[in-house]
């Protein structure tokens, strides 16, 4: 048996404590925290709701989640676990009803000598998030002799004002190093992967810049669509469900400079610097030269089209796929673009990256043949996957270059290992590591960028492609690369190779 | 069917044309050369020996020797193919023999239209390579209207003096750039690719140099033991049978800068101004720092130790195993070790390639754990293989860095599309592409260097370790790695892991 780890000593209060996602992710999250010991004694759950429950019901309730989503258990260990947890009925916004969760907080904060340590995770509506905070602080619900923490679902705002004036709320009662934005995918194995591979391999740290890269590609796709959630997405669509967050945290690990150390402040620091020298398309022709939109249409006459859901406006203009070249005015990036995509409906559904290089200044002389783009590819789903495109010799009589790809896959044991990205963040929340999370700096520039974007389109100045469902998007998201010699290296098969030397 | 390539026109001569060599390999790659359409119509062969024998018989000589070695033929393209062939009896240090042998060359030219190009293959004893050089020309077979070369078959001289000396007298007749001195492994596919790997990958091409690389190793390990060849093998060892040719012809690929083309002119002046930096080890002292010789003794009582093998001295001294560290006073590679080795009776038969990479600058913190070596390997036998071993993150609850690897390995359509050796680079004489041979002035300096280590083994100076069959050599040979902090990065299986971080 390995030694246990430190243990973490706290009290954990959900907000939105009988909810779904408390259920599928965030109870079996904290269990296996407590399986590896991270937790042992000195611990405390919380859960809070707006209906009445007893502590028994929510106990059950858990049970029923670790059984459901947890691997390996024992019925001990979780009846040992779930004595940890407890309920009290609350309304957030009845500033009354803070008191008696106060009490309850440092009850269990003595009961389970837990050094005062509270973490808050907001797991509500995002309307109620400044409130939340609020009452905390004013009706006395911080702790003074250990740390203050707050865990925050997305979405963080809906616009640069509204995400402003939620900070300035939260900021009220927290200070901004305690505030620890969610985005799952910063949560991932291989997206804290990138900074592994970046900064832990010679070859790869001294030719991220834009000497050696071409273009860097992030795509998000998805093969699925709407599926029952067009109330939320018909409001958002893939810029604000995908683009604003995931996609720009991700580029926020790629476009950085080597931080000063692998602390979150100086990882936060190398980011923000990135992103204050994005450049933001402002009016209806940047945006439109910069991104483009789209919509599905179903490829078959059996397949629905978008605008022809359940819950979707018939008239609607909404993006289920987006495509844009970002652009970073600074010595490191100079001309080269950034390309994302993130939609449903497409061919294939994966996160991943591809590196796409230039080709050095050597001439294999005429019969050899133009040296292709080596890519390194990093694959985050739907399994782990590393990959490195080369220029070797291709097996004839002259010297003629040809592309090898050398591959590595996440093991079955790996996969089996990884946690989830929600017990991972809890689990850096606990210990106080703020770095993968989004900080506030980033969202904001992010939103800025993204506003500009979704007034163009909020006024119908760019046009909406529409796309058949099982492709990678419309062909203007192939025409975006085309325009600058560039190429998607993740094609749809439906797709022409338009680069062939790719 | 795929076009056929510009027909090369010759009349190449055979010296040795009985041979083993000419059987097993020779004819069945011109053979190879001729399927592929190089050779169509206007050729011609020509087999000489001291033997008489007629026309008829050589034909069905060197019908059985394709049968016996090449691939997919059908009898009428035998046929057809060996028509084209001549035998005529000579005896190489007649002078009068070369005669008839000129007016059958001049003969064959005009039967066949041949452009008056003449390639001559010495596959004879070295001693007759400069009095048949000589002969060609007094005799006048050198053609005034086409090209002239001399393909020279190994090994070219047993020291710098011989070497000298055979060089002097093929100059009489040849100029240097006539000259095509064969190392069999200048032809192997993956000896090949390390060009286009180096100079056709940006990450690699720009961190090829002390700055980035921590050290190169070079290993040629053959499992077998002299096999009946003892004659040779007791008076050349390693050494010379491995080292001063094969072994040093990769180092120039390794070691070269990037030359200005990617002529046969440039990369000779390349590697010529690499080995021009080579330091020589003068005297037992610096010979026994840098270099390790080793016998094998068997493992087992039923094996033989060398000394013990039939035609060997019991006395013997010769080395069945060298290790050593070159070094290179240039800027490009001040500090960086180029390890190699090569013996028999080791634990795995290979050629293989590891450039060993310094971890970043970059570090991870306390928690992460120190960066590993990055390592690309270049496999080039049993078979072609590309392996990336890079830091990646592995998959735990905190940061922790770990080793994982990418693989390239040959398809077994590449192995059946590679060319032998001796197909190339008959292919290249006939092509005048000297890029794969040896060129003088490297053959020279590797004599220099290896004539220092052979004086200090030829007087008995430095110790000659004993190690078992089976193994990767002596411990000696890890130690010299060790005293500077590396490790070979292939270890025999009963070899510790001497870097716990490699």
């Amino acid at each position: 048996m390995t030694d246990l780890p430190e243990e973490l000593k706290l009290v954990l209060t959900f907000f939105g404590g009988t909810g779904d996602l408390a259920k599928r992710k965030l109870y079996p999250s904290v269990f296996n925290l407590y399986k590896k010991g991270y937790l042992q004694e000195h611990f405390a759950i919380i859960g809070t709701a707006r209906q009445e429950m007893s502590d028994k019901e929510f106990k059950d309730l858990v049970k029923d989640s670790i059984e459901d989503f947890a691997n390996d258990f024992s019925e001990q260990e979780i009846d040992k676990f779930i004595s940890h947890f407890y309920y009290i009925a609350h309304d957030v916004t009845n500033i009354d009803s803070y008191e008696p969760l106060k009490a309850l907080v440092e009850d269990l904060d003595q009961k389970y000598t837990t050094d005062g340590n509270r973490i808050f995770y907001m797991s509500v509506a995002p309307r109620f998030f400044g409130m939340i905070a609020k009452s905390l602080k004013s009706e006395g619900l911080l702790s003074t002799n250990g740390y203050n923490r707050l865990m925050i679902e997305k979405p963080f705002g809906t616009s640069f004002q509204t995400a402003q004036q939620l900070q300035n709320e939260l900021e009220e009662a927290f200070n901004d190093d305690q505030l620890y934005r969610i985005d799952h995918y910063l949560g991932k194995e291989m997206v804290q992967n990138i900074a592994a591979i970046r900064f832990g391999n010679p070859f790869f740290d001294n030719t991220w810049n834009h000497n050696y890269i071409k273009n860097i590609q992030v795509t998000l796709s998805e093969t699925l669509g709407v599926e029952g959630r067009a109330d939320y997405y018909d409001t958002a669509g893939a810029l604000l469900d995908m683009i604003q967050n995931h996609t720009m945290q991700i580029i926020g690990w790629l476009a950085m400079e080597k931080p000063d150390s692998f602390s979150d402040v100086d990882i936060r620091n190398a980011k923000n610097k990135a992103f204050s020298s994005l450049r933001i398309y402002k009016g209806k022709d940047e945006v439109s030269q910069n991104f483009v939109r789209g919509q599905y249409v179903g490829r078959k006459s059996a397949e629905l089209n978008y605008n022809q859901e359940a819950g979707v406006a018939e008239n609607t203009q909404t993006n289920t796929f987006i495509a844009g070249k970002l652009e970073f005015n600074n010595e490191t990036w100079k001309g080269v673009p950034f390309y994302i995509r993130s939609g449903k409906k497409l061919a294939e559904k994966t996160t991943r990256i591809d590196v796409v290089f230039k080709p050095t200044a050597f001439n294999f002389g005429g019969n050899a043949g133009l040296q292709g783009y080596p890519v390194l590819t990093i694959i985050v789903d739907p399994y782990g996957s590393i990959k490195l495109q080369l220029n070797a010799k291709a097996v004839t009589d002259n010297f003629f270059l040809r592309k090898i790809n050398l591959d590595w896959n996440v093991s079955e044991q790996d996969k089996t290992d990884s946690p989830e990205p929600y017990e991972r963040m809890i689990h850096d929340t606990m210990n106080g590591d703020g770095s993968n999370f989004a900080d506030w700096n980033g969202v904001a520039t992010s939103w800025k960028f993204i506003d500009e974007i979704v007034k163009v389109y909020d006024e119908n100045q760019a046009p909406l492609e529409l796309y058949k469902s099982g492709t990678m998007g419309p062909d203007a998201s192939d025409e975006l690369l085309e325009k600058n010699g560039d190429a998607w290296v993740l094609q749809g098969n439906h797709r022409k190779t338009i680069d062939a030397n790719l």
